[in-house]
């Protein structure tokens, strides 16, 4: 039978996240119910995304707990980004270890609140729990664009030119996945000011995701190994294919991978840096489906059981 | 390096999951996307209500799949229930062992679509993993209520008599926590026949759900042990102050609590069964603060350290 308190510790911390949540004017009702209350915004709709970490598959007992929560957050707003969305509100589904005990599980949330506080969203609810496995954090954002405006995976044409928004490779070998800044601000930006076909943010890796946009707009893909940003995260005395393969199949660079038309592909080239949104073109669309690599003269088939260690 | 393929069995899982679900006209953009989109409904606001289960707390590794995938999204439901909404959409959070196999994972998930179809609400994302731990299940589900409708746990007053859907106890050892059926339809009924002060389900149990009300109200209550309903699922050859333990503490009965005014009370009382919901009258608010159970004539303190085992 269950005992009963209120100073159960369950309910002093649910308490303490309270006191750290700042409501946006849009969390009509937050933390404390049975559900919390998000009111309309004129000629908006809601956008969600949703993701689960997990020890030992998305960080290990060693990471610092703040970075865990900031990276279930993170790589969250990176989804809300990819639709050229604003986050709003949070809702955090946490699995403790017993074993942790509170001062771990404070520092879990404070890299969650500050993640939150930095891009102005509201922890709106939640349900934490121990028990006897692993840390799993699942984390549920939602956000709002202008009605029509979200930028969806379907769009590209073929002919349209195919960017990335920074360097890939690299990311779990050096944490870069624990501390990275979710590109909310280039998202934005770029759907301001240029008619953006397609997008999303790279989390498999460019070699898995780049498939979602071209199976989801019917079109192939061309791209040029030698015009890949590689960063240099990368081993930089590794051979040159096997670096363009730890670019293209790392995972978890949470850039943004995007299309746009060619006309507009040369104007985000020359007005990109001066609306503060650095961009590298990899490739092109193409009418005939299929992914294709391109290696100076040579273009082979992105393999069919996909981008496999060559070495 | 990670070797991808276009015939990864996680996407051929996506594609299975896809083609179970029907999408609400609400519902814009479901799985597929970075995130989901809904549209806006005029008049109506959003809820968000989430709950995570676990191996080994809420169920055990015997548990029939369909029937954990069945109560991950019932007890989300029941929590929206509690506001009087109408749920629209669930997101997934799910992490499978390794161990499980596809098989396992088509029945939990049919639990959850089965549901699903039975209230007739759109998966539109999620997020599936495996790791080397047990079953964790997060579910959010997003519904929509009519402007300022939703029902709060703030709202009772002193004076209100206290009301339960249904017979208390025994959930967790009958298994009846895998079974129930979210109290939608009394809900709604409820809400759009009688003034409801405050409302919310039963999951943790009595003793400890009523104490929020009675925080977030500022009211005491009293609740008379002997006009608790009591589930038939608690032994009838336990003495009765174990019963009321039972039906007190057990937990997980997904009932509703509300209160009403005493006007209101006995109309409920009157016509409650006509319209569909049976409920039955437990108590009432108070002025003084605090939590008192009446028995006969002796009124003692709920007490401070909780309900706690007597025998």
């Amino acid at each position: 039978m269950n005992a009963y308190s209120e100073s159960r510790p369950e309910f002093d911390f649910i308490d303490w996240i309270k006191k750290q949540v700042t409501l946006r004017p849009e969390v009509k009702l937050g933390i404390g119910d049975d559900a919390a209350i998000l009111s309309h915004q004129p000629n908006r709709e809601w956008v969600t995304a949703i993701d689960v970490i997990t020890e030992g598959v998305h960080f290990t007992s060693e990471t610092p707990p703040e970075l865990i929560g900031r990276k279930a957050l993170a790589i969250n707003l990176s989804d809300i980004a990819a639709m050229a969305a604003d986050p709003v509100a949070v809702f955090l589904g946490i699995v403790l270890p017993k074993s942790c005990g509170r001062a771990y599980a404070e520092q879990l949330y404070a890299g969650i609140f500050e993640m939150a506080n930095e891009y102005e969203l509201s922890i709106a609810g939640g349900d934490t729990n121990s028990w006897s496995g692993p840390l799993v954090l699942n984390v549920t954002v939602m956000g709002t664009v202008e009605q029509g405006k979200a930028i969806l995976r379907s769009g590209a044409n073929a002919g349209d030119w195919i960017f990335v928004t920074g360097p890939l490779g690299g990311s779990l070998a050096s944490g870069r996945h624990l501390t990275f800044e979710p590109k909310l601000k280039e998202a934005k930006i770029l759907a301001q000011h240029f008619h953006i076909t397609s997008m999303l943010d790279l989390s498999d890796g460019l070699a898995s995701d780049a498939r979602h946009i071209a199976s989801q707009s019917g079109v192939g893909m061309i791209v040029d190994t030698q015009s890949l940003p590689i960063h240099t995260d990368v081993n930089p005395d590794l051979p040159e294919a096997e670096r363009v393969q730890h670019a293209m199949s790392d995972g978890e660079d949470f850039e943004l991978l995007l299309t746009v038309s060619p006309e507009e592909g040369e104007r985000l080239l020359s007005e990109g840096i001066q609306l503060g949104v650095a961009v590298t073109k990899i490739g092109e669309c193409t009418e005939e489906v299929g992914m294709k690599l391109q290696s100076g003269d040579a273009l082979i088939d992105w393999p069919r059981g996909g981008w496999e260690h060559e070495v």
